[in-house]
């Protein structure tokens, strides 16, 4: 049997729009000893109808309910997405789950991972993968790609325990300037970003959208240090001023 | 992704309960590419009301419901068990799911597998574990061993798909002397073991069902093909004769 020391893994479900595939995620978590759940913007009748599964009462009851994906991966240094790989218009290499040393790199362990999964008919928008580090391709068939979502929890976990690759909660929550930057300050940089590329006339409306996916994702391959993150926040600030923002 | 050649390979259901995790384990068959679903003794109307899960139309069609294991497996030469390994009174060994170059030798791939789950509730009996030539045991943990039906399919089939260890259907269905025997005829030489040990007063009244799950299990393990399976039956025959059975 594998130890159950608490991890600094969460499971994030984004939009998940049937009960009973939240209460089987829950029992997945408890199966392969795994304890964080977060739901981002269930219907608010399927999260109300969220029943227990069998020996997964203390993750439902712990589990938490938030309004979007930024609120569920905010305190998180390293975001995993999750996919069949189904869709075309991808631009980044999908990692196959049974990989992850590499979808999930020593380093990263270390810190707070979150997994998302997307919602059972559209999986992960292209907007909710530009927050990933990785994305892992579960390895379906062309003829059946797509998952039972509580099915895809327990595959993943199940990898997850396979290679003792579940994250230990870090030692302590002290803040190091050495240490990865959690999404949110990465995010309060990206918002910079945005507000300077758009005043200086970089951001064209038609490409706007596109532009900003690529700009989180090129933020988030640079694996800034909370360092980095006050040196960047501290140029766009200056940057702003001169432009009078 | 998996090419998805037919196999030899079959995914049995002992006694389900919830007609949702029928659907839900042929889906996980397609994901990973399997094809063969049996089910054995379900109650009625939980086989009345499997529906089809997404992208497993084909599978649900072709799913053949059975009245007992036997019948599920007689065409079988290789069975696997599987089991969250909490019962306590197990005298075998359980092979980790992520070992399946032992629970699945190679000399088993060539043939036909069964893989086994039990009903929800239960899990599989000794008895039914007794028809087994190797028992798999999905790495959960103590606090939450016990998986969810189609989870569980769906890690077992993940995991095959991974290792690359989805049996090819054997390219003859002509029966050579030097092939493993399938389970049928191993029932066969079982039965006239058990009438000769009956007679001969080898079976008594209190241990008889224990004796003779012990006895199923040393012939499973001698691995006998079929011409080993020819040589008992007509030593046992031989030995009826004698004894006027």
């Amino acid at each position: 049997m594998m130890k159950t020391s608490r991890s600094g893994f969460r499971v994030v479900l984004v939009r998940p729009r049937n009960p009973l595939n939240i209460g089987a995620a829950a029992r997945a978590l408890a199966n392969f000893g795994l304890h964080e759940l977060m739901v981002v913007a269930p219907h608010p009748p399927v999260w109300q109808e969220t029943r227990s599964a069998v020996g997964a009462e203390e993750i439902v009851r712990a589990a938490r309910a938030v309004g979007d994906l930024s609120e569920a991966i905010g305190d998180r240094t390293w975001v995993v997405g999750t996919t069949s790989g189904s869709r075309r218009n991808l631009d980044r290499e999908l990692i196959p789950l049974n990989k992850p040393g590499v979808w999930l790199p020593k380093r990263a362990r270390q810190g707070r991972v979150a997994l998302l999964f997307g919602s059972e008919k559209t999986g992960l928008s292209n907007e909710e993968m530009s927050f990933c580090h990785a994305l892992v391709r579960i390895p379906t068939t062309d003829e059946c790609p797509s998952m039972n979502l509580g099915q895809a929890v327990a595959v993943c976990c199940y990898e997850l325990a396979r290679e003792g690759a579940i994250p230990t909660r870090p030692a302590s929550a002290k803040i190091h300037h050495s240490d990865p930057a959690n999404l949110q300050s990465i995010e309060h940089v990206f918002a910079r970003a945005e507000r300077v590329l758009g005043h200086t006339g970089y951001l064209k409306p038609k490409s706007r959208a596109a532009t900003l996916i690529k700009l989180r994702r090129l933020l988030l391959d640079l694996e800034l240090t909370n360092n980095d993150v006050k040196i960047l926040g501290g140029i766009l600030a200056q940057i702003e001023w001169k432009l009078q923002l």
